[in-house]
């Protein structure tokens, strides 16, 4: 049984994250994680004609590196696991053409990344696939674009709004020994607070984390102190305190070991309002940081919960709301996975 | 191993569809299936204000019948799997909310229904599920607008363009002894040969359909005459002979047993120029009528490879084409599993 408690997976197998691969925009390779990254570009176009090209560039890239990383090549991946927020996850499509491996289009916005790594570590688990390549992708131009404005029609921004990450995160999954090992996964509900602003999607988004994170400590025997960090995908400065508060209400205190991958991609005095979002925050922030943490040995067990909101413009403006979801993974330092 | 072959997975358990759920729209409940669907709506609208939300009526009430056929409730269910063609997966994101089962969203365009049945088939027989809901909706009205033209526009038609079936269709699974089982699923790869005309989505999907048929039968020892149906989503009357003769040209003749929803759900004369198409085409006519039949036994095995046409309007004016991907799913009469 790979079910354990109402949401969560715990795989059988050891399952490894082999290799990585992550991309990034200008404004990510001036934070302060630029070094954990592989790759990053200058200029948001990235060499190309327009934002959506310049996604599926940064999303060809990382999986270029991370298949070269492991001496991997396309032919041997039993599968291809990916999203994107773009519309219809067109990025993920492009790409999957390209990579011709039998593929599997996810979508969880944000939350994709996880979403992905989970269902591929589930089909090695089972037997269903020998390697899994699990990715996503998220362009700020594209996306801003998308959802809200055009960057060049140079709307006011407000404080509660996140920064969409230009970027992209891959990892290929065996079972083939290496040094970062996927423990468990947690599927979310959907959870929806009434929250009808886009410029606001942190606080939308706190209590699906919220809800993901309870269950999966009531699925297990874990505590919070067991992780070294439980990391969240985009919440923001906004929506952090919000999911602290949250569990607190509910006696779970995460407040020693929490994080953001939204917070910590950026610098403080970076023009990024509330903090960084996308697909591409929790992958870039997991892929290239964590691992390497986790590699190295510096922390021992994560709990990352990518955090996604549900946004569609078009219900928005029928006074709709904005549903979210978060899915957790558990990675862990090899040496680390009998504690 | 439950993966056979480069593609191919044969799931080792007995997984059955214990119930399906379908609801239409007023087209559809004039053509020659409407006995075999749950429930018809007179009025495109579905009492609802605006045509996403009658998308949301439509995927609600099939997931209510479906659940009421077999004495369930959304509590006893571990896993839904859902997409649609709106923007986001937006239709079943709200569903998502309201069934508060936890949720993998998916995008595969029209081939999300065979996409959700294959890994809700996968996620039973490996024990990460006892048991699942998989469900996909479309609306002709809300389609329409989004990828190509409000209805009310009146913009001159095509004879290759596709019609957009409006309606839902979802399937329970589960170990419990039923009628039909679900045997195999192949996962398709994205195939695309250069169609970059959104109102000729047959010739465009053909080519993805073609390589998840002759794929399948390289990964199995099925031949065609195994099969007393081998029914394709939505390739249309424009599609449906390209795929054919794509497939002869590999010296693979599925002429005998060949069908495609898209035809088989209107009437020649009914006003849908080349046939019906979107995510409900093929999960309605399967949910429906071939699993009443396979209910019946007056057909003991069919391969549905539900075809997705991965459009994105942005892309398009961009001068990019239409990637396309195909998945297909094994159904057998319970009766019948042992030949």
């Amino acid at each position: 049984m790979g079910k354990i408690g109402k949401q969560t997976w715990r795989f059988e197998k050891p399952i490894y994250i082999n290799s990585t691969g992550t991309t990034v925009g200008p404004l990510e390779s001036q934070g302060p994680l630029k070094d954990s990254f592989d790759k990053w570009f200058d200029k948001l176009h990235c060499d190309e004609k327009n934002w959506e090209a310049a996604e599926r560039k940064l999303l060809q890239e990382a999986i270029t590196i991370c298949l070269n990383k492991a001496n991997q090549t396309t032919k041997n991946i039993d599968i291809f696991l990916a999203g994107d927020l773009l519309n219809q996850t067109v990025t993920s499509n492009f790409i999957a053409r390209e990579v011709q491996i039998p593929f599997l289009g996810l979508f969880g916005a944000c939350s994709t990344s996880m979403e992905s790594l989970a269902l591929g570590a589930q089909l090695i688990d089972s037997g269903y696939a020998q390697t899994a390549l699990c990715g996503v992708s998220s362009h700020n131009g594209a996306t801003e674009r998308q959802f809200r404005y055009p960057t060049e029609y140079g709307g006011p921004t407000v404080k509660t709004k996140t920064f969409t990450v230009t970027g992209a995160g891959v990892a290929l999954l065996s079972q083939k020994t290496s040094h970062v090992i996927v423990k468990e996964a947690i599927i979310g509900k959907v959870i929806d607070w009434g929250i009808g602003d886009p410029n606001n999607m942190g606080t939308a988004m706190a209590p699906a984390a919220a809800d993901t994170i309870y269950t999966f400590f009531q699925d297990t025997d874990y505590n919070p102190q067991d992780f070294d960090m439980i990391v969240t995908g985009d919440l923001s400065s906004v929506g952090s305190p919000i999911l602290k508060q949250l569990l607190l209400e509910k006696k779970l205190d995460i407040s020693q070991n929490h994080h953001d991958c939204g917070l910590m991609i950026y610098r403080p005095n970076q023009p990024v309002s509330a903090g960084g979002s996308g697909c591409a925050c929790s992958a870039v922030v997991t892929y290239g940081h964590l691992v390497k943490q986790l590699t190295k040995g510096t922390i021992k067990r994560v709990l990352v919960v990518a955090t996604g909101a549900l946004l569609n413009p078009t219900v928005i403006m029928q006074k709709e709301t904005i549903p979210c979801i978060a899915h957790g993974v558990v990675l862990e330092a090899a040496g680390g996975q009998n504690s």
